[in-house]
Formats: structure tokens, sequence, C-alpha cells
């Protein structure tokens, strides 16, 4: 059934997502890649999730502001968990509401552990003259000159005596640490910056950041270049072994994209791609690696090592990147071959170890990363989820991305949210889960995933859901969209039997490595005190459903929480504070490495959680 | 009058040297570039410099053999600072006896301040390889497997996973301090190597060490390409001063001299140049500033400021030079901008801060610097003594290279050594001060330095050496070779009035640079404990006679010793271990540094030290 869709248009960001009639204001942001404060999990409690509809405030459904029990702040203002859109708003995000806006106004109360303290830091310097009385040498005086300065590197030793002669001992210096890498005259403007990398297998994501005051510039992203040399990590890996010299060539792509992101940025901002003097990177192992040139052979063979634990730094220069010459880049610690720098980020982002009550970090993705923090342990594994959850293996799956059924509704028929509002072509992960579960509460499919046959239905299933049932290349399917329901042309989306098994394997994975983490620790799901999902995926879905189809464990749902991106959060802390990047390492090496292929449980709780829970 | 020299042929070096009747063993030795151990200063009491005379035992002048009063160790054996030839002989020179024996042979009780302890290192390691219950990453893996490991250049990390596997966990591993900057294939024979330079301002000395026992592998020198670009470290700084261009050419000159010697060096040991990982560099500041690329121009103007003072690594690869691409350099510090890194080496080869009793360290060249050691302070100054103790201003001035007279004795008539026993074609500094000494005490020349007329020179003097005394160029002479009295087409080497003025102006300045030293620490000469020669020129200089004409202060001659090259000493020591380096800074922090050229009292003493000092 062709459903309306109408925008919802947030401000200052100036993005518009289109949406069913009955969405929350907190789901419509997070689509539209804001993420709001919900630190009771959308119940409603906190009220940190506060936004102003500016205009549309009749739109909103059955009234309801959330602040129903006590006074609103301002006219106009509801609680994006609470409010839901029954037509066209313009919604006004305060800066206070943003899950981020903690790190990206780094002044006063932080998020950082400690203050703004970036590895790369920019200061004036004005010095006496050489004299008679005074004759220490040029490095000598600027070292008296600054704060903190021990060395400089080799380019700046040379610069150094021509420089403060030819601008009478004054200038502007950029330190990393305790060593001098740029001189730049007294009156310059340039001001260092810095980018926070996070290098998914498909997209890469760069946020330049001004490292005087820690304030977001801009942020881009695109496709990793190396898609087109393999879809998947497994992929990338397998073409590694099989020719090592193709190591130069995904390196060669990512570094390319990387490049384009940063000429794009900088130029965006008027700055030179000079004025970039840190990086930073998250990842999963295999991209951290093929961005740095480490060959992840070992990543595809028993038992998955992985090249290096620690963070460390690299010389921009020998990575090829588009920087200042002296800029370094720093790459995030990794726990183990599936579970990279953009877990120990994202670990990082939630401050994992500082739960005071068990809390699961849930990053579900082709390969899904779960870490539990409990009793001061972190115990992290990853899962072969497969590709399910991003449209892969599908049928008619599809990523995230304009034509895409992303939200599925079923009531007296089936409605439909397509991204971008335009015909559907396919349909996505979330909309995948929705379904599942949706089936799963009318009788349409029982607990096996298997879709009944006609005399197996309730009774009391709606005539239409009822005739959406039908059977398509030899094996039962349901009909999301029919052909010519979107307009002439539009084809129909079907969701089939296949398909189900797909998700279900994918669940089962995800669901298997939760029960044995929380085993090991002797918990029971209902002991958690959170589940933090984080990734881009983990924003989408619905918690409910992804609770009713078993990928998530049954707490009272406020206990969920979304983190939004915390990998790429990880990065930007760790730019703006080295202690960020200790913290980092800390974090990694508390972290317990349980390796789920080697674990004989596994393939039990595996079997056992293909089959859907009860309700 | 012609004068037959004789062959002393020293072994094992294998070096010949030809010498006048009545040289000592001791500085035949020296000037074949075989410094021995002379703690008592040559006086015939220690017993340190014993060697065997081989052959020619009876040539031995009067039979002095030093052991006099005791008994010889064994046949052959006599002290080479009593002993003198009186025709050929050949020479075998025990180990012990060398001065720098105690650094070329590491083991045991070594000059070294602590054990063999090199900024490079290599060591074998062999790894459990991965399993499934240890799957620690790679670099963990070799960082637990090598002690000291701790990070690794980013070309290590590259190559370690695929090198591990291929190698089966095994290898060969060099490190610079805590970083991994070389694998090699466990069957490797390739030994880390180092090269200590010594820059001259003229003379590039460089000398390959093996890492791993310490040994001298050989040693070479080669003309600084520089000398085509100035003849002084004045002229080339002015060159820089007036096209800033001019830098990257100096540089490249001296840059090209060192990676000849390199090939040079690593093509006699049949290594690679690859096999050399670390570098050491001393020289003066305007030296060790062009090789580094630092612009000297501050060294041509007051109040000559250099552009480091402490000592620190650049990358080889950054300053072009043909090593292992992971090579470091590592640059001395230096005390002021003309008191440089050459000098902070042979404080550090002498120990002098360990002096007990007030000692005198000084290197005669262009530039003299000079460092007092008393009470626990190090005062170091330089004076400009101007070319003539290297043969330049002297009309028939050179160089101490073959066919210089370098040796001058004044009897019944005149009696020269030549280098290379050839005709003599002009003198250089050492025979300028022998026949200033001598002409002083025969009274053939005043206090003032004026040689003087016939009818002024005492009654007693030989006629031989009075019909030596004429007019040339308007200006009395002495005639040290009359033409064809070496043969035919011999020319005639004059010493002309004007050569002992330009003596006189550098005697005066070195000898008022040391007056100044004293009186800051309220010293006289005779307090001298020791004076420390280092350098050519001072390995070979008369000392008596370097006394007579004031160059050296009035002291018993046995405090009076050589240091050999002490600057190349101390460059080898910094490659051997990092407490040298370390020690060596500490040097130059506690030198305080005298500028001679603010020293109001500096003029006086010149004026007065250019009146020779009375017998």
């Amino acid at each position: 059934m062709k459903q309306e869709e109408f925008p919802i248009l947030f401000r200052p960001a100036g993005r518009t997502v289109f949406v069913l009639a009955g969405t929350s204001l907190l789901e419509a942001a997070a689509r539209s890649d804001i993420v709001l404060q919900t630190p009771c999990g959308g119940a409603g409690h906190c009220g940190k999730c506060r936004v102003h509809i500016a205009d549309g405030y009749g739109n909103l459904a059955d009234g309801r502001t959330g602040y129903e029990s006590r006074r609103a702040p301002k006219p106009g203002a509801v609680l994006a968990c609470v409010a839901r859109a029954n037509g066209p708003m313009t919604v006004d995000v305060p800066a206070e509401s943003l899950f981020e806006t903690r790190q990206q106004i780094l002044t006063g109360d932080s998020g950082l552990r400690g203050a703004l303290d970036p590895h790369v830091r920019q200061c004036r310097f004005q010095l006496p003259p050489p004299s008679a009385q005074d004759t220490r040498s040029d490095a000598r005086r600027l070292a008296d000159g600054i704060e903190g300065l021990a060395t400089m590197v080799p380019a700046c030793r040379r610069a150094l005596p021509a420089f403060l002669r030819r601008h009478a001992w004054q200038g502007a210096a950029t330190l990393r640490g305790d060593t001098l890498v740029a001189l730049d005259p007294p009156e310059t403007t340039k001001a260092a910056h810095g980018v926070a990398l996070d290098i998914g297998t498909t997209t890469v994501v760069a946020t330049l950041i001004g490292l005087l005051d820690g304030r977001e510039v801009g942020v881009a992203s695109a496709l990793n270049g190396q898609t087109a040399m393999g879809d998947d990590v497994i992929a990338r890996i397998r073409r590694v072994r099989e020719d090592p010299d193709e190591l130069r060539a995904l390196s060669a792509a990512v570094r390319d994209t990387v490049n384009g992101l940063i000429h794009e940025l900088t130029m965006q901002a008027g700055m030179e791609t000079q004025s970039v003097l840190d990086v930073t990177v998250v990842g999963n192992t295999a991209m951290q690696q093929l961005l740095c040139g480490y060959d992840p052979s070992a990543l595809g063979e028993l038992p998955f090592v992985p090249a290096f634990e620690r963070g460390h730094a690299l010389p921009a220069r020998e990575l090829g990147l588009d920087t200042h010459p002296e800029a370094d880049v720093f790459v995030f610690p990794q726990i183990g071959g599936f579970v990279g720098g953009d877990t120990v980020a994202a670990m990082l982002a939630a401050r994992l170890d500082q739960s005071p009550a068990p809390t699961l970090l849930v990053d579900i993705g082709t390969n899904g990363e779960i870490v539990l923090a409990a009793e001061g342990k972190l115990l992290a594994t990853s899962v072969a989820a497969g590709p399910a959850f991003e449209g892969a293996r599908i049928a008619q799956g599809m990523r995230a991305a304009p034509g895409a059924i992303e939200k599925i509704v079923l009531a007296d028929d089936i409605r439909v949210n397509v991204i971008g509002n335009v015909t559907p072509t396919g349909l996505c992960g979330s909309a995948l889960v929705d379904a599942a579960a949706a089936m799963l509460d009318m009788g349409m499919m029982d607990e096996t995933g298997r879709i009944l046959a006609a005399d197996e239905l309730p009774a009391a299933l709606p005539t239409a859901l009822r005739s959406r049932l039908r059977e398509a290349d030899g094996q039962p399917c349901l009909v999301l969209t029919d052909r010519d329901e979107y307009g002439p042309d539009a084809p129909a989306v079907l969701l089939r039997q296949k398909d189900i098994r797909e998700l279900q394997l994918a669940t089962a994975a995800v669901r298997a490595g939760i029960a044995i983490l929380l085993r090991r620790a002797e918990l029971d799901a209902a002991d958690l005190d959170g589940i933090l999902l984080a990734g881009g995926f983990g924003n989408f879905i619905r918690r409910n459903h992804a609770q009713r189809i078993g990928l998530l464990p049954a707490v009272p749902s406020e206990r969920i929480r979304f983190l939004g991106n915390a990998a790429s959060l990880g990065a930007k802390l760790a730019l703006l504070s080295v202690e960020e990047r200790r913290y980092a390492d800390r974090l990694r090496d508390r972290a317990e490495h349980v390796d789920l292929s080697l674990d004989p449980e596994f393939q039990n709780e595996f079997g056992a959680a293909m089959i859907f829970p009860e309700p």
C-alpha cells in the first residue's frame, strides 16, 4: 500500500529526511545522522533529547510532547523520543541535546578525560635577540622560549637560523609532542588542524577539526576506493594472499580516497592541505592494516593474527597522505584479527570501562563486534554475521541508500518508508528486521522462520496482508510493494523465504556471541544495565524489533541506547588529547579477546539461536 | 746541508717514516699516525710506550733503551720516548702501548665509561609460532621475544607479517635504541657497522667500526670537497652569507666526500653500504652545520651564534648519506660558534672533567681551541691563530705533505727532515716552530722576532749558519736549503722575516688565549698538571720548541702529552656507547664558553704575547 511520507527538516544541520506518519523525532533525527543524547534510553525520563518544533507543531501525533507531567522549558519544546510526526515539520536541535556536543565544543566540562591537549599544538613566541652577553645557540634560545620544546625535525633545524633573523626573533611554532615540526611567520593566520578518519570497509568518513579550539570544521565521506577491488574484507584479504603485490594497490586505493576527502574538507574550509598536521585513524583490523600497508594475509587464516596491537604513529608522508609533510598518523590499537581499532575507539567514546554495572557494546555489521564490560573485565569478540544486515545475500537487498525500503510497519496492510522518498527498488537491513519481527507478531511466520502456508495463517490476519503472502521463485514470500504500486514501472519488492534464512544466520551469530560473553561473565541478559549500539546499522534498527527476532537480548528497551558513530567519535577524541590515546591503549590492554572460532560452545549456541525467541 | 734520512718501519701498521738521525721512536711513531701511550709525558718513567726493535737494534743512538735502571721485559724492548734511531729500523708496536688500544678492543676494562652499548645493536630471535592458544599480534610477539624492543620503523612494520611467516618465525633484528630498524633472515651474515666521521675543514676522516664487537674495520680519509669552494671556514661562511643557495652546494660537497669514504671503506671490507647503520659526526661548528644543512651565516657575524648546542640525531637519509636507509647520524654537541663538536669530542676522549688537577686541552690549527679544566670548571675558548701553523701566509709554507720540511735542527749547520724523503719544496708549521726556537737559542733572532743583522750576531755562531742568513725580497731570511743543495733543479727554501711575523701573530693568539683562561681560573701556568695536545699539528710539534716560542706554557715538558686525534676518538666512543653521547652533552653543559672577542683584556694579552719569552 503506497503510504505517504513527509519531510522533516532538522536545523541547524539543514538535513531533511522523509518519514512515515508516527515516526518519532528521535528516529527521524538518527536517520539524518543527528544523534541525540538519550541516557534514559529514549524512555521519556531524562529530558536530554529536547528539540524545538519551529514549524509544523500542529502535526504532532496525539499531541504528545513528553512534557505532559512537567512544564515545557519554552513553547514548541518537545522530547524527541516521545514526540511523533504526523506531517511535515521544521525542527531546531539545540547543541546541548547532541550526543557529540560535549566533545565538539571542548570548553569547560568536556567529555575528554582531561583538558584539550592535542598531540599537535601551536604557539607564538618572541625571543630576545642574541647579544654579547647572550650567545645561546638558536636552538637553545627557542627551547628556552617555548615551554615543552625538546627537539626539532630536521627541516625546522635547517630553517631556524635564517627564520629567526628574517622575522626579528618572532614567529608561530607548531609542536608535535615535544618536537618542533613547523615554523610560521609571526603574522600567520594558519591554524593547526587535524583529521579524524573512520575507515569503513565501504565508507570512509573524515572529520576536520581545529586543534587550537577542538571545533569541528567539517565532515565528509566517500566510498572506500577498495570497494572496486572486493566488496568485503575477506575478498580483499584473499586478493593479497593470492598476489602480494595487490597490497600496494589496496593501500593506494584507500589512500586516494582519504586524500580526496582531505582535499574536499580543506578546500571547503578555505585552507591548504598543509594545515593538516595530525591524523587519527580508526577502522577494523584489515582496514587499518591496509591503510598502513601492513600485510593482512594472516587475517585470512587461522588463528587470525593481527600485525600489531598497540596504537602507534606513522609519518603521514610514509603513507602518501596529502597533509603537512611532518604530520603523523595515529593508528588505533586493535584487539584481534576481527576486533579492530573501530571497536577500541567505540569503547573509548563510551568510556566502557567506567560503566558501573554490566554493559554490552554492540556494533552490528558484516562483522559484529561485541564487548561486555562487567565487574572490571572487558570481554571482546567478533562474529561473522555475514552481509545480510547490509542488504547483501538478500534477493532484493540493498544498502541504506535512496530507493531502499528502510522501515516496514505491518497493520491492516503494509506501510513502508523509502529512503529519499523515491520509488522503492529494494530493502535494507533495518526493514528486514522490521518485517521479520512483524511477521512473527502477526503469526505469518513461525519460530523456525518458516513463512506459513495460507491454511496455517491466523484467522484474524487482515485480508490485505493475507493477500501479500504469495509464492515466487518456488518459495513463499511477502510482497512488500507490488508492481506499479508506487507508480508506473515501479518494480515489486519481495521478501523471500530464503531472505529470512539469511537473516536468521546473521542474527544467530550475534545472538550466540552475546550469549557466550554473558556466560563467560556468569551473567544473564537481565543483569545488563545497558546495551550500547554503535555504528551505522545500530542507529537505524528499531530496538523492539531487534529484540523480537533475538538480535538483542530481552531487556527493558530503555536500557538500549544509541551511541551514534562511536568509532568516529573515538578518533576525534584521540585527535584532541594524547591522554585519550593512552586511554585507548589501556582499554586494549585490559580487553580479553574471546576467539569464538575456537570456542566449542559456539556451534551449539549458534544452532539454538537459529530459532526465533518466544514473544 | 743535505742530511741523510733513513726509514723506520712500524708494524703491524706497516707504515714507514723517514727520519733524521737522533729522532726518538715516539716522535717517529707520531709522524706515522701511531700515537703511543705517554702518561708520564715521555719522561721515561712510566714504561707505557714500550716497543720492540725487531731489526736494526744496533742503530740505537747511544745504546739508550729506557731500561737502564731496570730489566727490559724482553730482548729488543725499548721505551719509545727514550730510544732514538741513528739508522733504519723495524719496530713492532704492541697493542697495549697504543693510546687508542683501550678503545679499539672493547673487552674487559675498556676506556668506555660503561660496557659496549652502541645506539644500534643486533640480535637473533626465534619466536613461538601463533596457535589457537596464542594469537598475539606479530608486533607483540616480536616485542615479547626481543628485550628492549618497544617500537619499529614503518618499513619494519610493513615487512614483519610476511617476514615472520617466510622465515619460520626466526631472524636477525637490528635495533636503534628501542626501535626495530632492520630485519634480516636467520642465515644472514650481515653485521651492523657504524662510521665515525671527523669532518675537518681540510680533511675528512672516516672510521668503519663493527657495532657487535667494537672493532675498527678500516680508516680512510679524503680532502673535504668543500675545499674547492673556499680554503678556510670563514671563506665558506662568507659564501653562504653572500648567496644562501650556496648552503646546498657546500652541504652537497661534504656529503659527496663522506659518501666516497663510506663506499671506499665498505668496499674494502667486502660489505654493502647498507651495513652502515649508525654514524657519528665531529667537526668544528661550521663543518658540523654545513654537513647538516644548518645555515652557518650567523657564525660570520658577532656574536657568532651557533645553530644548536645539544648533540642530536638526524636521519642519514635526510642528509643524503649512502647508508642503510634507517641509519641515524649523531652530531656532537657544540659549545660556541668556534668551539665545536670536535672540541667536545676531544674533551670526551680525554675525560677532561675527571682530571684531578688543572689540565689544559689545546688543539692548534687555523682556529685554536683551548679548554681549561680546573676545580670542577671547564672553561672553553677559541682563538683565530690564522693559517700559519698550516703553512699558509708563509712565503714557502705548505701543508705537512710530501716535500714539506717538517723538522729543522740547527747545530753546526742546518739539518732538515722532509716528509716522504723527497726533494724539499717548502716548509710546514712544525718546521717553522723548530726554526724560530733554534734561531732564538742560537742568537740569530731577538725576542721581538727580528732576524739580526750580520754585525749583531754572536761571535760563536758557526760559520755555516752565519752564511745562511741572507737577504731576499728586500728582507732578511734564513736559507733552509739552498738551490741545488738537494740535487739539480731543487729550489731554495727560505724562511723570511715576514714568515716569522706570521708565526708571532699565530703564536700570540694561542698564548693570549691560554693566559686569559688561566687568569679566569686564578691559576699560573706552573699550576698546570697536564697540557693535552689534540689534533694533527699537536702530534708533530716538538714540545720544547713550542714552549721556547711561547706557544705552550713553560711547564716541565713531561706534563705535555699528545692525545693523537682525540676528536676522532670521541666520535668512535659515541658510536660504541649511548652513555658516551650523554656524557658529551653533560661536558657541553658544564663548559663555560669564554668569548675572547668580547674580552677587553685580550688585546693587551695578545700584544704582550707578540714578544717571544725569555729562555
